[in-house]
């Protein structure tokens, strides 16, 4: 069977960047899990001795510590060089961004507003680049605009890289309507959104589908939906062992697409069985 | 009868300042008309000999210029000065701003969006302050955007001032969602909307409410029926002559306010005539 692979698909482009850091250092041990995918980080682990610190005060000095996508706060990458500890910046592109916008622009004197969750790993080192810390205002919704006291009338704004564009545009127009200069940063990462407009693509030009991801991973029930829309034939699976031949009996091609948090040596599995049938 | 002004009503900030500039330079010509409304021209004209040109051609060495609150282009200027003209600014502050934001912006190397009319004096004059004009875009409608090719991923947009803020909105989402930063400047003024807004709020706190301003005007007629929402004795009136003594029988306070282009002589003449009833 002839397998085509959607033009995106799985992990986004700072966690493949990531693993690929962290395989290159071996006995480096990462501040925090580095994916949300236990499997992934048994594995390097396994074959790469990489290991998993859950707090800034477990590390030895002369560590080797890998930065995870989300960043940290510039105060605790700070005590880790404290420790002597060997810091390997793994910190996604389009997470580094918004850090060193919310640097600049603190710099030259605008209050920051980040659109994100305050809770987030991501979001607190963003955060924490701001010269004046108490001019950096962190909301999830635009209710929480009008309890806010802005220092300047010009305003900075950045978002999780994760967040949706709607809501991020609706917190703008009510800064713009209020303020004399909004400066608007989209920081905003299509990583999800181009998953889903490969997989609908090429759900329309093959015979079957094959999705792969955890079963109530919703954002792999999304793929799915979304498949099943162009290509009735389109399986959802975990992994290779729940592959069934008589999908592909009379089909000539097979399109593959995976959720956000499947491994590539999963999909690599799927793709060498369909290929073998 | 005792009268109550609206806390706004009548010209605007920068209309009020342009006359009183015109005032203070008898024997001056202005560079088309100051205002839209040929009462107060002829009056300038007679109580303070101020002229008005229709073209540049028609300067004359040495004369005395009065820019008018849109502004004029950069050359234009240029041109004034070079006929040794005594050049007296006018320009509205509120469009002085999108002058220099443009000029700022674009020796910094942004794309310049002008949300506005081009072929008004203002956003002619705004535009013509953008380095590289080949990089300066006009536009009404979020519909001509899609054929706009700036030369930069980073834009600065300003609006001509007399513009609904709904529009720019729009347009600067759209910009948003397409490019990485977006510098927008809120150059919209609320005057026509601070008038109707005090009108709102002086209507329900009298007897009886005067409107003055053309009976064919949209700006005034939009004031009038504010103003019955909450008042029903309210009266649209062009001039002092159509007072009538009724409208204020066994009433103790009346509410006057204007529209955008009554000048402050004609509103103190009905003033003077209702408070002596």
């Amino acid at each position: 069977m002839k397998v085509k692979l959607a033009s995106n698909y799985g992990f986004c482009f700072g966690v493949k960047r990531a693993i690929k850091i962290a395989q290159d250092y071996k006995n480096s041990s990462t501040m925090g899990p580095l994916i949300h995918n236990q499997d992934e980080i048994n594995r390097l682990k396994k074959d790469f001795n990489v290991g998993l610190y859950q707090d800034l005060k477990e590390v030895k000095d002369n560590d080797t510590i890998i930065i995870r996508t989300h960043g940290i706060p510039k105060n605790d990458l700070q005590k880790l060089k404290d420790h002597n500890a060997k810091v390997i910046n793994a910190t996604c592109p389009f997470v580094t961004t918004p850090q060193q916008i919310v640097k600049k622009m603190s710099e030259e004197s605008y209050s920051i507003l980040i659109f994100g969750d305050k809770e987030h790993p991501e979001v607190k080192g963003v955060a924490s680049y701001a010269k004046d810390s108490s001019d950096v205002h962190i909301i999830l919704d635009i209710d929480e605009l009008k309890d806010i006291k802005f220092k300047k009338n010009k305003i900075a704004t950045v978002a999780q890289t994760t967040k949706k564009k709607e809501k991020y545009l609706e917190i703008i127009n009510y800064l713009i309507l209020r303020n004399k200069e909004i400066r608007v940063f989209n920081t905003i990462c299509d990583a999800t959104f181009e998953n889903q407009d490969a997989a609908r693509e090429l759900s329309k030009e093959v015979d079957v589908m094959v999705v792969i991801g955890g079963k109530h991973s919703s954002n792999t029930k999304q793929l799915h939906a979304i498949c099943l829309e162009s290509c009735k034939n389109s399986h959802l699976i975990e992994n290779e062992s729940e592959i069934k031949e008589e999908w592909f009996l009379n089909k000539s091609l097979c399109g593959v697409t995976a959720g956000a948090s499947t491994p590539d040596w999963i999909i690599q599995k799927v793709v060498k069985k369909i290929e073998n049938i």
